[in-house]
């Protein structure tokens, strides 16, 4: 059978190399911190709450079926005053989906998707880029953020803070020149907000906190790395009504339609799940488990700087960059599985500004992280 | 701010309809026989499976993140055995989906999707059609079954049975036809299935059941009306191996490379769930719950038989298709609102072939439909 190779991409080649690694070092243990996936426990008062209601579904009070595709009323106005109430983002301008990636992926924005229905443009081999994508070329020397005088017009901007994969997150006066961006080139803000319960030190948590925003912006969001949820499913976006094509037609009444027609909402079970979530004290079981993340990732940082070398990221994401100035991003993942036996990402797997750079995640047991610390410092 | 009227579709206008009804007798009990949607509990060794595994989550060895954007092997092989048996479906080629109509979605074959990405072709007033779509007309005069002989070839043939809204399941040799023409055209089945639990009398249950079906069909399916799980999203689609483009390459490869760019796999807990309506004692209690809605299919096709009328479907499938000749379908729906304050939906809303008919649904709770029937007989 014939093997395209244009389908392979940067998670197959790590799973390959994974599985070549434990050919040859059939004795040694790999840690994992590759993928971006939470490994802690959730607290019992939240899958207390969704198995009570999954055993209500046996009785003739507690049965119910298709709910609305926009989401559970409750659970939409939980978002918006957990997370909107003091910008003013109501709850029926919440759309609870069954996880970010689904929700961009309905939204087209995520390149992979854009190749797949062919929007994407050529793809250039010595760039590694799409000729129908601009790339905003996010590193240190930018402060991770684009020079948005030389960025041309675009339908759409792509954004996520704080960042998968450079851990970093966007202050308020870069958002504000963002949004004044999409203002002035009548664009549209994708604004991806999945980490935000990671955010310690007073970066925006939400792009609906700059004035403005809601005229130019819609915020996709996600249970997954706050409340661990990722094989649960469940995520929102946000979709002001002040946001408007330039006829002045909402867009979110597009967006409902888009919803009702190829969706049929989140499992009732997970959104059961989301409500206990936001509630007092299921919202502090959950910042203690960010927290415990969040003490992986000052481990992983020590460690990296331990060797000299510059560290990003891991302060409000649970994701740590880590910079190898001239070296292949490639060449270092292979050079860290190879003596250290621990799987990380090479950043030219995000795309072509990722080189010379590992994502390091700080998902894991606390265990397993000093583990991989002390493997780091010996090396 | 402005009303799209095309954004209003027949669901839309039934819901105006029944809040102007309950304005006008706020007195009266409505009976909604209309949106096919499940009234009657789970059994308890499925949602207990559901609860069990929720808690689970809250335990070190119970937690589980991500799991495979096809869905867990276990649930994979458990639907091909249950299934697929004896028509030789494997694990592999099934990949687990939040609901038919998510699939179908992605797949892009509702026509209310394509209408949304701009592939339907123009709307003509006159006919109720797109351009760029070949409807099969199926009523009563053709068996259900269009004469393939005058149908033009598609890329693309999508195909329900049982049907809805007809409740018309099609037999072996009119699905011999529709193989054999895919064949001789070169056009791919996307066979909906997710009836199949309520055939009773031999047609088969699966496309595949058709030799050569392989080779032309992938089949969209689901847990949503076997299983109640309407509100808990749980699908599936099998993608048969032997299914080619015509250069060779297996669409199963597209097919997964979808699955794992635009999904991150259904919700854990709803496939656990599945998992437990697969074993023989949740597969025995599941049959009791579809026995049940179809005594009420057998309540309502007899009420409308009393009237008169000529009566299809309801036997094969939970949905009851009558015939009012020479009737518009909104007035008929009109009328029975109007006098037996019952909720169906004109048949006129499913497409152009549908009209002078109305679709009445048998989900509901035995003692309203048994209301129902009173009042249609008194009429």
């Amino acid at each position: 059978m014939p093997q395209r190779e244009e389908n392979r991409g940067p998670l197959n080649q790590i799973s390959l190399r994974e599985f070549e690694h434990t050919q040859k070092y059939p004795e040694e243990k790999i840690i994992r911190l590759g993928i971006g996936d939470t490994t802690e426990p959730i607290p019992d008062i939240i899958t207390s709450a969704m198995a009570e209601y999954a055993r209500g579904l046996s009785t003739v009070s507690g049965y119910r079926g298709y709910g609305a595709e926009q989401g559970n009323k409750e659970l939409r106005q939980a978002i918006a005053h957990r997370f909107y109430r003091d910008v003013g983002v109501k709850g029926d301008e919440i759309f609870v989906s069954d996880g970010a990636q689904c929700d961009i992926s309905r939204l087209q924005a995520y390149v992979d998707t854009s190749v797949i229905i062919g929007q994407a443009g050529k793809f250039h081999d010595e760039t590694g880029k799409y000729g129908g994508i601009v790339y905003m070329n996010c590193r240190p020397e930018n402060n991770f953020f684009p020079d948005l005088s030389k960025m041309p017009r675009t339908d759409v901007i792509f954004f996520c803070s704080p960042n998968n994969p450079t851990g970093n997150a966007a202050t308020r006066l870069q958002l504000k020149q963002l949004v004044e961006f999409a203002k002035a080139n009548g664009s549209m803000i994708v604004y991806d907000s999945a980490y935000a319960a990671y955010i310690t030190d007073g970066c925006p948590k939400s792009i609906f906190e700059i004035p403005g925003a809601k005229e130019v912006a819609i915020e996709v969001s996600s249970f997954s790395k706050f409340a661990g949820f990722t094989g649960i499913r469940l995520g929102w976006t946000a979709v002001p009504k002040e946001l408007k094509y330039s006829n002045g037609f909402p867009v979110i009444m597009d967006f409902n339609r888009l919803a009702c027609t190829c969706f049929n909402g989140a499992s009732s079970i997970a959104q059961a799940g989301g409500l206990a979530c936001l509630s007092l004290q299921g919202y502090m079981a959950l910042n203690s488990v960010v927290g415990y993340y969040m003490k992986n990732a000052k481990i992983i940082r020590e460690a990296f700087e331990s060797l000299g070398l510059k560290v990003y990221g891991g302060k409000n994401a649970p994701y740590i960059w880590v910079h190898f100035p001239g070296s292949s991003s490639w060449d270092v993942f292979a050079e860290i599985l190879e003596r250290a036996h621990i799987l990380t990402v090479p950043g030219i797997g995000f795309g072509p500004g990722g080189e010379e750079f590992i994502r390091v995640s700080a998902f894991g047991h606390t265990e397993c992280i000093l583990e991989a610390s002390r493997r780091l410092k010996s090396l």
